[in-house]
């Protein structure tokens, strides 16, 4: 039976069961940790090769640079090579960086604010705002938030942001420099970004000349299925479009070696490389190739990253399953929320009845089941609905999982059930 | 007999027979590099062993954390702790960042452009200016002539700048927010900051409340003679005169370990610190923490640092020697030119006659050896009397450095003949 459905006395009966849960969930004592998309450190130890590389006497790259000095501002060939083809970049138009492509990003927005794109002026003299699909990530939001930029959401479905609505707004508004996008396995809620989708937002006319779209690639190999679907080449799409400087593209290996201390990319157009690397110049002589050379030769070539992936899903598919099993079993009968199957990436999107997510995230904190919190996923951490929370079952053990997942269903039943007797 | 005493006879010999010497250097098809600081690969071989650390099933810090996962924004303890008493900041004070301190002066100074210091208004709105003791270090120059910050010279004695200069400069105008100082073994005339200099820098009163002097520490420990000098506790004598927050220290094992995949370091008062690491979590998850416990291992703790210092020295020490015993013999008669005897760091500067420093440099590069260029040790790389050139002998081989300075008095002297006959 439905949750609507129930009656008042139905709804007390709910109630005291899932109160008497929640207690018993409290008494448990539980210490779990659901907030971040963090690799487990079973994860983690696939990669444990990178430890004792490059290795002794290992020093130099492909063309005898020697990776132990400065230089070299746009990152060893072999490790751009690799990743080449995974993100679909030619190698010349890809920049291998430090450990996190966050810092990219930040560092691409820093410079359109300061000094200005390749074709605008800066955006720090006048209005600047960013399109922002709903639910997404709240690190892209943060660094908006951080330099005033003001956030204008738009309504994110499974295979990219309402098209009408951005069209509508770039067109319109001069003041819209950008747009984040998460193309492949959008965190939190499994969207990838068709190609028609792909197509449309490169070919959209724009009232800003410099707008630019923050293309964070963050899972494009991040396969929780056999449907290892390729990047779309949305740098070739842009330049037939006669677009080709309006995508900065970025990724990392940090959800696929060592998440802090992996290697991180930035792809483009020639013309937005040499503005990024003109700059970058500015803020270091070089990346650490040592651990570009470390990367190499651990990964290989790029079917080396694919099998490695696809050790990883072993361990995180059945974290999902158990999710989707728990929340299942639990909040199914009743039909009082929905969930995404994703597809890839690190997180399941958990959709509660209106007005309830802020309640249930606090009754989870109660009970020691630590999870982001409800509004997260949206600018400015508001939540219009606030219905919205991410579950991250990547980092702790599968029975913690379980444990986590059971505990936080009694935390949706019972806010389900305050809220409808408005207790 | 000087130069300048030269009958134009005399004159006419030494042009012919230093043209003789530079026809015969060109013959002679060299192709050797004194334009950077680079440390040269024996060097390099020192810190070899981090090529195989942190080791197989290495991954934990002290704590127990997994450094091979996100977090962590301030650095690992075990690496502060090696740095903090070399440096003379409170390990609590102290942050530990990628392999770039230089990146760490940009985000200190893009931080302070974009959202203010903790005392100010974000430096964008309005004009800002730094003093520039010269000569100076080009790259600190850069980031200032990048970002629209005007340059003031000052003059830069042997243990710091003009201070009646500097007092008059920042008591008058609220436009000069801040002053680049390299406090140890200076870039490039090996200038170190007396006690007496560091306090009269942080007690000065200044227009600006929210003046910073960017205390690039940089040299701090790479002594060239018996006499290491512990670093000027300059944040204690800061909070002393009433202005803990005047000064951010930046450092780095860039010239320690290997230099393109050292650690670096940020320092500051503890309300400085947190307002860089509330920046900086926007842009970064947190630094590569395997590498902060590959250096804590390979380094173990300061004296282990001190003892490769002593390492660098013998290799080093040579290199400038020759340098010196090089220009004495073919410069030092003539009176024509005078250079640094430095006690440490990586440069040795020579001042040749006024007006003749870009001939020399580009006589030089004629010849195959590429020096930087000339009046790069000032702001816009204007030197105002033409006559500065820095030497960095680390890199190349003791012969390549013997032969590099022998071809480079060649040309001093042909240009002074050249100038003094106008041909």
């Amino acid at each position: 039976m439905r949750l609507a459905d129930l009656s008042h006395d139905d709804l007390l009966a709910l109630h005291a069961e899932q109160t008497t849960a929640y207690e018993a969930l409290v008494a448990q004592g539980l210490k779990l940790d659901l907030t971040r998309g963090k690799p487990s450190a079973a994860q983690l130890d696939l990669s444990n090769e990178l430890l004792s590389l490059p290795g002794a006497g290992r020093y130099t790259d492909a063309s005898g640079v020697d990776c132990r000095n400065y230089g070299g501002t746009q990152g060893l060939v072999e490790v751009r090579e690799i990743f080449a083809p995974l993100l679909g970049i030619p190698v010349a138009q890809l920049v291998a960086g430090d450990n996190a492509s966050l810092s990219i990003m930040h560092d691409t927005l820093v410079f359109s604010l300061l000094l200005g794109t390749t074709d605008g002026p800066r955006w720090v003299d006048g209005p600047a705002k960013f399109l922002c699909p709903v639910p997404g990530y709240d690190r892209h939001f943060a660094l908006c938030e951080a330099y005033g930029i003001e956030m204008v959401p738009v309504e994110l479905g499974p295979d990219g942001p309402d098209l009408d609505e951005v069209r509508r707004l770039v067109a319109d508004d001069p003041s819209i420099k950008g747009m984040w996008v998460v193309p492949t396995y959008a965190n939190p809620d499994g969207a990838v970004y068709s190609e028609a989708v792909t197509r449309a937002l490169v070919e959209m006319p724009t009232a800003a000349p410099d707008f630019r779209i923050f293309w964070d690639n963050a899972y494009a190999v991040h396969h929780l299925t056999d449907d290892e679907r390729p990047a779309v080449d949305v740098l070739g799409l842009a330049a037939a479009a006669g677009h080709p400087d309006r995508v900065f593209v970025f990724a990392s290996s940090s959800k696929i070696t060592f998440a802090g201390a992996g290697v991180s990319f930035f792809g483009s157009s020639p013309a937005n490389v040499a503005w990024y690397l003109g700059h970058l110049s500015k803020r270091t002589i070089g990346p650490d190739k040592v651990n570009h050379l470390r990367h190499a030769l651990f990964l290989r070539d790029a079917e080396g990253v694919r099998e490695l992936m696809r050790a990883h899903r072993a361990i995180l598919r059945p974290k999902f399953d158990q999710v989707e099993e728990i929340l299942a079993k639990r909040l199914g009968e009743l039909d009082l929320a929905t969930w995404t199957d994703p597809e890839g990436g690190y997180f399941i999107s958990l959709d509660v009845p209106d007005g309830t997510a802020s309640r249930v995230v606090a009754l989870a904190k109660g009970a020691g089941i630590a999870m982001t919190g409800a509004g997260a996923a949206f600018p400015y951490g508001r939540d219009p609905r606030d219905r919205n929370i991410r579950i991250a079952p990547s980092m702790p053990t599968p029975d913690d999982v379980a444990a986590a997942i059971d505990g936080l269903a009694t935390c949706v039943l019972l806010a389900a059930a305050e809220q409808r007797l408005a207790v």
